[in-house]
């Protein structure tokens, strides 16, 4: 077993709505959460299994919305990782997190190196991130905050810049950063990759004490805010929660504003691994495989002459393209998404759009995650509406009625125990329920499968908001 | 009240299954039933309405494939339209329909004037239409075989052609065919328009003695199986269905090949009014209402820097355009096409690949009409299915059961009259009733609203297969 204090502690960094992936990509599952790069996990689970080599990395920790909390630990889950999870009551930008970070590191070891890595960002070479992880470390154990820069491929205009120093002593292949640069102008990028500069990964490494002692030198009230955040934090489930109001005061700055510009100990390491932030949906296209036409592909799609185009088709449905060039068609069960390559750094503005306009799906997702499982729409009518509902063994929903509609559940999966009034009765697979209106109900999944269950609502009116919440083991308010 | 002899006798010609519309228009429900030009009615309902003079046009009559009856009959009914409707056992192109058309006319009186009429054209001007045949006519009348000759707007490469002849004296208007064009490329529809030649519309007007004598003269096996098929017809429910037997042996031919370029007495009258036979996406754009930028939207769209584009979102989804020009997007609720306008001749083309691959999206829509409503999938997953089943008033499913499933019926509106092996129950609104593997069971809407009813299906397999009919009302076969 490789000795403790020479892992590197990883700090999985979970916040942002990434609209700039709508329509897969939303407030309600952010694109970190989505399976848009992997088939078979999500970007964030393949952020966390990029982390799983136990001779450079000790457990890793991650920080996340509050609203994250169930989507983050059922995804850690089902990966078979093990993680610290640490709630934000609110987004208060990196600095506080990487405050954060930093003081949860100290307590076990005031040495610990600590990795802070963003939760939606894709590197080509697993082995090769590791080996440069190990060469910035001997950068931090020295007394530097490193960074890893990617060596370019391309004139970026939407990545930050960094200009190469001199040589660290301490760190073979470390160099100090002479500067670092906004996102440039296509101009601009071609000028700085021709005088040698590196892409901005966004990933630091630091020793928690020296971070700490940089942030107590240049951000002050960050720490502080932090410090006070993590001392009055409450274990609420398997969850971290920092405490709200002190966490509410931290200033709102970047990392890289806090400290990166001003500590006169910045070290970057050039890297070459494949590396992007996908941060478009030609970004995504760059990232996956494309065959011989140059097309990206997924899910059930068919085309004809079609050609250098990402078609990403969820759900059942089946998308097709016709005689096109450089397009990008997303298509979800409840939304479509055309666009060209060149104007997909767009979508964000889009779903300005949709918000403006009051569209639903701007920000909610036809599956919505709760703390007990997910539930979605399947059909609406006038006077009725259709779920289906995943409730995860041992998940409870609240204790609750509805004013104006009657439910019927048909079990299809698993066994639900349900609560109605003063009975509490089983119901199997194939078995049904009626849940009057008025009466007082609770759900539970008392087995050791996933309960699914197809509940049919029937009344006058069946919007969310009908829900009179009684009594909630999650902590959610009641009305 | 107009002498009925003076009366023009329409047949709206149903046949035909329009893939080049898809996936709007598909097998089983073709572009002719879809609400596609008008929101609110089909193009085969406007084509009903447009001979509603009855000043000029006497009831109309239908010929539709056998499969499309009820939704033929259930467009009518809803457009208040009172039609006979003749079933054509399968297509046999248009001569043999003609000839139904000219036999059935000629029981009433042999010189009624026909009028053959596609069910998917559009005309802008339905007065000047209804001018139009009332001109024709009396070039019919006087003896000639009329078609309605458009003067053309653009070198069209996908109509054919009529070159134009000299005045005919005793029909004020109208001119003899000095000849009829395939359809050109684009540089013979160029020459064709400076020569003076019109599009062929497909709109035929004839006395039904005269079209039985050229049928006689130039296709007398069309016009000998038609009239066995339509002698030994039988009536079934409000249908006329010609014989199949007789009817599959008339020769595949069209009414052009058979008669029009053969007979001597072929007229045509020049009309201008707008008329398109909608055969592309490009087409369907065409005669839509555009906005300032040119697009023609329907349904949930938003877009962004979108021009001279044609959307078309069905279904509760919200469907979005960034940046494009030029393009087609048709998105459904279970298959999306994205094209460029000059590409959209190709989704024929599509189709065909989309069959090979055995995609059910390439015929099959999700809501598929039966004779007594129609039902949707809603939600399917591994061991179970549900649907939205719809029961017109006095409709009555087969008496049935499966192998492999149990069902639950949640009735959401109306009131289901259930057959459950040998009990007879009542189930309305808000009430369910549960249908054991192997019980034998039916289904009937015994009001006089329309039943809508969820079915969750609960078993190892739920095929439409393992429905073991053993009565149907509507003479479906059994097993």
């Amino acid at each position: 077993m490789a000795d403790p204090s020479a892992l590197v502690l990883p700090f999985i960094l979970c916040g942002g709505s990434g609209t700039r992936l709508w329509p897969v990509s939303r407030e309600s599952m952010p694109k970190q959460f989505a399976r848009l790069v992997d088939v078979s996990e999500s970007t964030f689970q393949t952020t966390a299994r990029r982390v799983g080599d136990t001779d450079v990395f000790a457990q890793p920790a991650v920080i996340a919305a509050a609203e994250s909390r169930f989507i983050v630990a059922e995804q850690l889950a089902q990966a078979g990782i093990a993680a610290d999870i640490i709630l934000e009551p609110e987004g208060r930008d990196s600095a506080a997190a990487v405050a954060v970070a930093a003081l949860h590191a100290a307590r076990f070891n005031p040495e610990t190196v600590v990795l802070i890595m963003a939760a939606d960002h894709v590197i080509g070479d697993v082995a090769a991130f590791a080996s440069a992880v190990r060469a910035a470390a001997v950068g931090a154990r020295a007394g530097y905050t490193m960074t890893l820069g990617i060596e370019p491929t391309h004139p970026a205009t939407d990545y930050g810049y960094i200009h190469r120093g001199g040589a660290i002593a301490e760190a073979e292949g470390a160099l100090a950063v002479a500067r670092f640069v906004e996102k440039p102008d296509a101009e601009g990028a071609a000028a700085l990759i021709a005088e040698g500069a590196l892409w901005n990964s966004g990933y630091f490494l630091f020793r928690a004490d020296l971070m700490l002692a940089e942030l107590e030198a240049h951000a002050p009230e960050v720490l502080a805010s932090a410090r006070a955040a993590l001392d009055n934090a409450t274990t609420d489930l398997d969850f971290v929660r920092l405490d709200a109001a002190a966490f509410a005061k931290a200033p709102k700055i970047s990392i890289d504003y806090a400290v990166m510009e001003r500590t006169t100990r910045a070290g970057v390491l050039p890297v070459s691994f494949p590396w992007s932030d996908v941060g478009t949906w030609d970004a995504v296209w760059q990232v996956l495989p494309q065959d011989t036409y140059g097309n990206a592909v997924r899910g059930r799609v068919e085309m004809l002459d079609t050609t250098n185009s990402l078609v990403h088709s969820e759900g059942e449905g089946l998308t097709t393209v016709v005689g096109l060039d450089n397009v990008v068609v997303v298509a979800t069960p409840d939304a479509v998404l055309v666009t060209s390559k060149a104007q997909s750094g767009r979508v964000k503005e889009l779903v300005g759009v949709l918000r403006a306009r009051a569209h639903p799906e701007a920000d909610a997702h036809r599956r919505m995650y709760r703390p007990w499982g997910w539930y979605q729409r399947v059909d609406i009518g006038e006077r009725f509406q259709v779920k289906r509902i995943m409730v995860t063994p041992g998940g409870r929903l609240s204790l609750q009625k509805h004013y104006h509609r009657a439910e019927h559940w048909v079990v299809v999966r698993g066994t639900a125990e349900v609560t109605l009034n003063d009975d509490l009765v089983l119901v199997h697979e194939n078995e049904a329920v009626y849940l009057p209106i008025g009466s007082m109900h609770r759900l539970t999944n008392p087995g050791k499968i996933p309960l699914e269950l197809i509940e049919v609502q029937v009344g006058s009116y069946t919007g969310e908001d009908d829900i009179i919440r009684v009594e909630d083991i999650y902590g959610r308010s009641p009305g």
